[in-house]
């Protein structure tokens, strides 16, 4: 419990296990065995695809996008995925809706789903609310679903919120999965989940969040590292020490890039605002303080400065298992050199990378499909066999 | 004939009766029975659907859907009518278009429409503009068929114009054949439209138009209550009239929301602007006058402030038949201490009859994708026996 | 070579043959065998449709659109285009994503590009940067493509750059071929592709360059007129030069309308800006010279109005052969008397041709299919032979 009495993560034993008609909402709601049938879904999609075998198991039906901030990658996964599956897109633009008249959340959720199968939200602007949101909504359907006002309970994909980005972190699973061979093979490797520079301030907590709170469960070795003053979600971080226990892995909180580099079979530099930074934006933003806001960016951003040699350099690469840990990002990196004068990452060790990211990144199409596809089909890998039997060309 | 010589609605003896290849944009222009089809054929498709069975009888083609006003539900509604049947969505965005050019109406209906089936309009801003515009492109596009420069005449939904909006008032009325039994069951029931207090202006009369100019065909008693002033186009005043005459039903206005509550079977309370102020707002609109519109806006607010008793209390309630009578709304709609501090309906009104307003909401998807279907298919009964017959299931 | 070091076009003899896999930016890359290829599949898929056969190819599948200036017609076109082979369109809103972090144009052509088949891009506001962008988007795919990022190489489509506007001068040639019976019969037929005042400043040069760059290559007549000063990108020029003597053309500059119009057999009266004002314009536009960009328009609308008298008139058609030429625009016109006071053509002559100018504007979408077609599949005749056969209705 924090200062503020926000809960940021539901308690531990409420793992609730099963996919068929949950939300995605925390990787660490499911039970292994789940996430483990979401990578083999995944795989088994893009294999599919990959032979021109249409994997299509809707003849119609809508997926509703909701971007609460912007996104390229997971707009575009998100896309693809539905309409791999048969479903349309549609995007509820709050803009252009009748939301600002005061309407409610519960009332909103309802209206947009009456012939609605998935609803993807993208919410990470404040913290304690993006998730929140998510389940307000999921509240609201199963309540519509028990009055009979829906026929069906449209399932939720958490698509980034405050706390976790599953789909992000699920598709470097998978990524590590490929590159190691199996989750088998990632026991004892060591990843080195790191804040690194940058020249811009605000960014999210939910990647670092998500991959603590992923990797503690495959018996990996995680250190979580960044100068001090630039925690996480406290109790994100008590969970992941669980994990790590309950897994036969090591979770440690490390204050120096180079502790955390040393050895490491992976690297995932990337940059992120302090937690008590976010709330106080939050609170900020809550109040439409602008001059709050500016001050505090100011403010951030000179304490940031502080710390530009939290940069992933070729020196410390080279602390690196054999100088070759693999380097991870979820995209865009703020490139030193490339895309700002000084980042989170030098130009050379980025570019050497620059291959497997991209792969990386090819597989959350996947894994957002495989998520939507547990969560209608109760028996996937039956509906897969079936898909395959079926044959159809996705190009004639 | 109004003041300023602009005629509203058609002249009566214009209903043209059928509703293959026919724009649907007043309900009044259709005969009954074309009516009742569009309930049966909505009926039909939520039935399919609902027992997997995909209605898409469309293997490619547009539905369009050009939103000059903001909107949630209708939107979602169109869109899932669309994919339903088999048809993808296009927006004709004005912002992102050469409207702007000075492009004609006639020549961008012709260029949106090569390969394009249904096209939706949302134009309730301008009073004597909206439902006019919903025919010039109907002409243009009626013109460009008899020219060769379209291969096929797709078909225009009215999604809310200045005079009625059509989707809505069929929903509500498949609504209250629900919740009755049958549409005969309807004879002699009260219902209830009345104004009702809002700290919001400029609301559009479409929707008290439309029930009037709709459920005067029933057999239905129907009394529109408003505060004097807030009277509604007088042409579909008449219309009403002079149909529930046809139909042995009753129409009166009255100025008490309790007269018209009193031993009503429904109740419909919900703000609407003056017609004489839409009159002067389309005029102030046309002109940019900022000032003009700032002072109007002033000026109809206080004046609303005088009619806050003209709220759906639970006294009020207590006049209607037994003390029960189904309260309607088009959502969102103004919920006293909810969503502003005194509104149109008391919160433990709106909480009573939530799940029937949301059940009301859930029906005009299918009242659209009725209305493209007989729009596009001559004998829509035997389409669907056919897609029955075929028995494609919708998800997998 | 121009003073600027710019090379606006490919150099002769890199026209590479060949439509399978191969993105359509210029129709002078193309041989002229493909270019009537695709005239062949466009009538085909237009033949199929009015049939009411679906010439649906793609199961699933993403075409994105990523307009950087506004459309109707070309985005509709597109969306068509799309929707009638299978494809689901999503466009690449900028404003939208995470492009504005500086991200890279490689890495955000991969990572759009996972699971799609066809991106269709207009840029068209910078001189020398439009068909470069696309170019860039290109490498950058053949490069993810060849490093096993992508599965497979989506194609790219120019829906209008700073240099050519393929899809509208294909959709123009079918017109002429429609028209004249042939393309065949076009041979020793005189065009007048000219200049035309309108009082609208900074028009792209990209339809009079598509138009003498495409038309010289089939044994036509081709006439640019234009006022001193207004020339187009001289390479551009030069190359309209060359291929009117490769295939027994002419191809002539005058600075007379009435020259131009004298004896043709059509003519394409359009307003575009001088090729060096699009420089200086290109200029100003990327130093956000707000001041500079005033002056130049005032400065440019003063230059235009000097040649108000480049109208195509009554009396300037009666120039033509026995004053019947065809007259085309890629619309919207500026029409005198209609969408402005003076413009490029007089309202009696457009209005005798609105007819088959609208024909030639719903030849767009089947020649943007054509081209995503013959981008897809080797052998587009051989699908199109199959898709005939399998006899699949597009409505029920």
């Amino acid at each position: 419990m924090n200062a503020d009495n926000t809960e940021y993560i539901t308690r531990p034993g409420e793992v609730d296990g099963g996919l068929f008609g949950k939300d995605f909402l925390l990787t660490w709601e499911k039970n292994s065995e789940d996430l483990e049938t979401i990578l083999t879904i995944a795989e088994g999609l893009k294999m599919l695809r990959d032979r021109n075998i249409s994997p299509r198991c809707f003849d119609s039906g809508l997926a509703i996008s909701q971007f609460r901030d912007n996104s390229t990658r997971t707009r575009f996964s998100f896309a693809s995925a539905a309409n791999l599956l048969g479903l349309a897109v549609q995007d509820l633009d709050e803009g252009k809706s009748q939301i600002a008249h005061g309407e409610t959340v519960r009332e909103t959720a309802a209206m947009i789903s009456f012939l609605s199968d998935i609803i993807g939200i993208r919410d990470d602007m404040f913290l304690g609310a993006g998730n929140a949101y998510m389940r307000e909504v999921g509240a609201a359907l199963d309540e519509a679903c028990a009055d009979g006002v829906l026929p069906q309970r449209p399932g939720i994909i958490n698509l980034q919120c405050d706390i976790d980005h599953p789909t992000q972190s699920m598709a470097d699973l998978l990524h590590l999965k490929t590159v190691f061979g199996s989750l088998e093979n990632l026991k004892g490797k060591k990843i080195a989940m790191t804040w690194a520079y940058s020249p811009s301030y605000g960014k999210p907590l939910s990647v670092p969040q998500g991959i603590i709170g992923l990797m503690t469960r495959f018996g990996m070795q995680v250190d979580l590292a960044y100068p001090e003053g630039y925690g996480l979600i406290p109790e994100v971080v008590d969970l992941a020490g669980r994990q790590a226990i309950e897994h036969s892995g090591r979770f440690r909180v490390v204050n120096s890039m180079e502790d955390a580099f040393r050895d490491a079979d992976i690297v995932y530099p990337k940059s992120w605002a302090p937690f008590h930074v976010m709330q106080q934006r939050t609170g900020l933003l809550r109040n439409n303080d602008h001059e709050g806001l500016k001050g505090l960016e100011k403010e951030c951003l000179a304490n940031n400065a502080r710390f530009k040699n939290w940069e992933c350099t070729e020196e410390k690469m080279k602390l690196t298992k054999e100088g070759k840990a693999l380097y991870m990002h979820c995209l865009p990196a703020d490139i030193s050199g490339v895309s700002c004068k000084e980042g989170e990452v030098a130009a050379t060790v980025f570019e050497r990378y620059r291959i497997p990211l991209y792969k990386q990144a090819g597989f959350k199409p996947y894994i957002i499909a495989a998520i939507m596809l547990t969560n209608r089909f109760d028996d996937p890998e039956r509906v897969l066999g079936n898909i395959k039997q079926r044959g159809r060309n996705r190009v004639l």
